[in-house]
């Protein structure tokens, strides 16, 4: 691919501004939940389902890897809220990790659990694991980490 | 937070459903790209600039973590495709990361830097940093790993 | 702390040069896996104990980070072997991540168990999970990526 | 490679018990740093270089991935230490990772350049890169997070 068009691929979305421009404040977080289901939640485990939208895949028909990391970002957090914390007080993130080790393709059944590893007084963690529902197979499985300044000042 | 209050604040991305139903397939990507501009490209090297737009911000009106992983990815890839690979046998994700350091808020300028520090027969990995345009100073640092099928086999 | 007591410091490890020096070839794994047992494998699935040595340690007496992430990198491998792979074909690391959780002191029981997550034609992903015995607390886990050069020819 | 065959190559360690028993307490990080030396040293920066010893290598007589992620977090603290904390208040590892790019071999010279991109009040970010010395070209890339809690009292 030439260097021409590498910057054209990257900027095509510069195409699409005009719908983009409309789109409301803080459009990524319901972009990705949308399609979400919780279908089980207990303190510090959170397990969800989602069956594969259109709008979060990518060329090749399966879910965008971006997708998969803002998922483990947004599950992952309520895994902490989970044990009590306010939403605001789960804290900053801190880093995010995840290996990809299948695809999931579109209209595709997959379940999400978040578990929280450790929720100490200003670090805590979780694990976030995908999985196809039909064979339990792991497609994916990440890390988050967060900072808690307030609890830490408890 | 209770546990139905977690549940209800996963799923409320439900209540945008009528309107992100109508989004196109595949909008992850335009969505993340499409205030991104390329400032400077060459091989294995990718530089661009973005206003950090409303859509793309979470409560607290900063960059949402998940954006700045997608951005990890569709980014980096850029990298790879910028030493001649063409855009579909950049090959697939194994692994992607980021480090979180500071927030950037909505309308600010920042830079995104993806540098290729390796492209070999079947691995690539590249790291993309983030800063601010005024300051320097660094928002965030992510890897990003691909298999390259394809190119293995050649 | 000044430069030159920075400078000091990682440079202290030369004043064991000469104990260093008589040590044999490839002597970090054994040093590392010394204290290893195995209690229970599977195909896909490892799990150790072992007792903190005091040569593990770092300051403050607790397990070394560092050896925690050679753990991960050996303990997961095992993981890679046992479902079959020869040990020299089960490949060359591509990534290895470690969270730290809590510390683990000098004599204490802990428990180590690898599980590989996928091992496609060629790449394997396996998870390492570090928990105090006692507890069952949560101490470190740590993702291990790897290549498998041969396994792809087959 | 057959479930008994992969348990005994876990447990050859304990055969070198009686040498390693003899070994002093945290015996580790001197090892590790045995073969240090610093080039260069400014406050958030620091330069190293070491000829990769006979000890720490692995089958293949390349440098063992773990010993490179224990220099990850050994190199990493010491630039966090250059910017003034004192050894002690460097705070705890929250997450350490590595990617590897290529092998380094006995007796070959690689740098290693520990780079702090952020110390705030209470999270630190460090990469370390490294590079054989005859051609540049980078072996592996890390990160090492730290949590400062004393720092964050001041």
């Amino acid at each position: 691919m030439d260097l021409e068009s590498v910057k054209k691929s990257l900027e095509k979305g510069n195409e699409t501004a005009s719908l983009v421009d409309e789109l409301p404040f803080r459009f990524l977080e319901p972009l990705i939940t949308s399609s979400l289901k919780v279908d089980h939640i207990e303190p510090g485990r959170v397990v969800c389902s989602m069956k594969i939208p259109p709008r979060l895949i990518k060329h090749g028909n399966s879910l965008h890897g971006g997708a998969t990391a803002a998922l483990v970002d947004v599950v992952g957090c309520t895994a902490i809220c989970s044990l009590g914390h306010p939403p605001l007080s789960t804290g900053v993130s801190v880093e995010i990790n995840v290996s990809y080790m299948d695809a999931a393709y579109v209209d595709e059944e997959i379940e999400i659990e978040a578990r929280a590893l450790r929720v100490g007084k200003a670090v805590a963690v979780v694990s976030v694991e995908f999985k196809k529902k039909k064979t339990g197979e792991v497609l994916a499985q990440g890390r988050h980490t967060k900072y808690i300044p307030l609890a830490s000042k408890m």
